[in-house]
């Protein structure tokens, strides 16, 4: 039963995520996720039997992990390409997690179709981090659009999380440092105040390569800057704390 | 000669900066510089030859340094305070630097009376960082100018800073890390782009409690977020990169 969610022939793969026992369906043709997924789902906090919605949500990774890491009563994620859409909803199906995660498959400026304006408790989003122009695009559709800005765009992820998140909800993205600037005048925008920002550097001397930020809706001006996290201690190791965010 | 310049009778004391024969006359009941002045003043770049303006200078560390560890050819301080600017006038006196150094005694909001409009390479400036409501209030008055936005405030100092930079001139800024967003905000508003950003944590593991920006006026989108600097590795012994600093 559990084994025809799996469409192997398609080039689908199951990792065990190594958490609760669950597992994830991906396809390396089209998207694997990677560290980026992990650490913003450590440091998105949903309260108890809150709404959590994740756009852009791909395999479904977040929702998956935040079905075993924080007391959401319903995780809603959102992905816009009809079959990697399918792959989250298989997967939700391969653990069981039909009450708790439902995958929406639409584009993310829809999302106010599915879900009540000013509803939300915390909306997260690992978007695609680059402009449609500053990169070569990857020749492979599927991951250039996770990867590029070809069918959304900050702007939009953020005027989306201010419409569904309630006042004093919360908004969590990992998005690339270099774009700060526009990241912060973003939020700023859509009355979403960044409330604590933690950098993330592939060695501890390396530039900032990862931000992750949490903001709340119609809050007042304070910003804590967290303890920059290297994911690297020496080539191939991953320091501490990085092993205990994958054990979590 | 020299001694005339420092008023014992009035609590001055006259410090060693340890760094190219240079000194300090500073006054303990009004302000010393802190390691904020010593870090921005490491942090800024200015072109050979090029002119530097240090907003809120008070006694004229960050002018006196930038002396000597850059090639500009002209370097001026503005100070609000009058007996402070005096102390920062005689200090350069005291270190021979009146052909490079010019303090001028007004309130930053004057500095396009004093200096050409769109016609400076670089505008440094270590300001008060708290709004004039957040904290008690320091009963002296002169530290409490120092600490407080009581004369001036981040929009005015970030708005000064815009109209004396040349097109691609450059700003540079310590403040807390809490206010990024506003400062942010302001910079945006001035067209001033941020472009690099270091943060600084007094153990590698806190918070950051201080922020080095630099900016250039009328540049593209583009941040660096330099690797962490942490000021202490133990109890009261700097880290290597702090000592360093110090030595230069």
């Amino acid at each position: 039963m559990k084994n025809e969610l799996l469409k192997e022939e398609a080039g689908e793969r199951l990792d065990d995520l190594q958490c609760n026992n669950l597992f994830i369906i991906q396809n390396p043709d089209k998207f694997c996720f990677g560290i980026d997924a992990v650490l913003l789902s450590n440091f998105i906090k949903v309260k108890k039997n809150g709404h959590a919605v994740d756009l852009c949500t791909g395999s479904g990774i977040v929702p998956i992990l935040l079905s075993a890491k924080t007391m959401a009563k319903r995780i809603t994620g959102i992905e816009i390409q009809k079959d990697i859409a399918d792959m989250a909803n298989r997967s939700v199906k391969y653990n069981g997690l039909e009450e708790k995660v439902d995958i929406i498959n639409d584009d993310i400026s829809n999302a106010l179709k599915h879900i009540k304006h000013c509803s939300v408790d915390a909306v997260s989003v690992n978007p695609p981090y680059m402009k449609d122009t500053t990169a070569i695009k990857n020749p492979e559709l599927p991951l250039a659009i996770a990867r590029h800005e070809l069918l959304t765009d900050l702007d939009t992820v953020v005027e989306v999380s201010g419409k569904l998140l309630k006042e004093n909800g919360r908004f969590f993205m990992i998005h690339r440092p270099n774009r700060l600037s526009e990241i912060f005048a973003s939020l700023k925008k859509n009355r979403i105040e960044p409330k604590r920002i933690r950098f993330v550097h592939p060695y501890i001397e390396n530039k900032a390569n990862l931000v992750l930020i949490e903001g709340v809706k119609g809050s007042g001006v304070w910003l804590d800057v967290e303890p920059p996290l290297a994911v690297y201690k020496e080539k191939n190791v991953y320091t501490d704390e990085v092993l205990r965010i994958y054990d979590r």
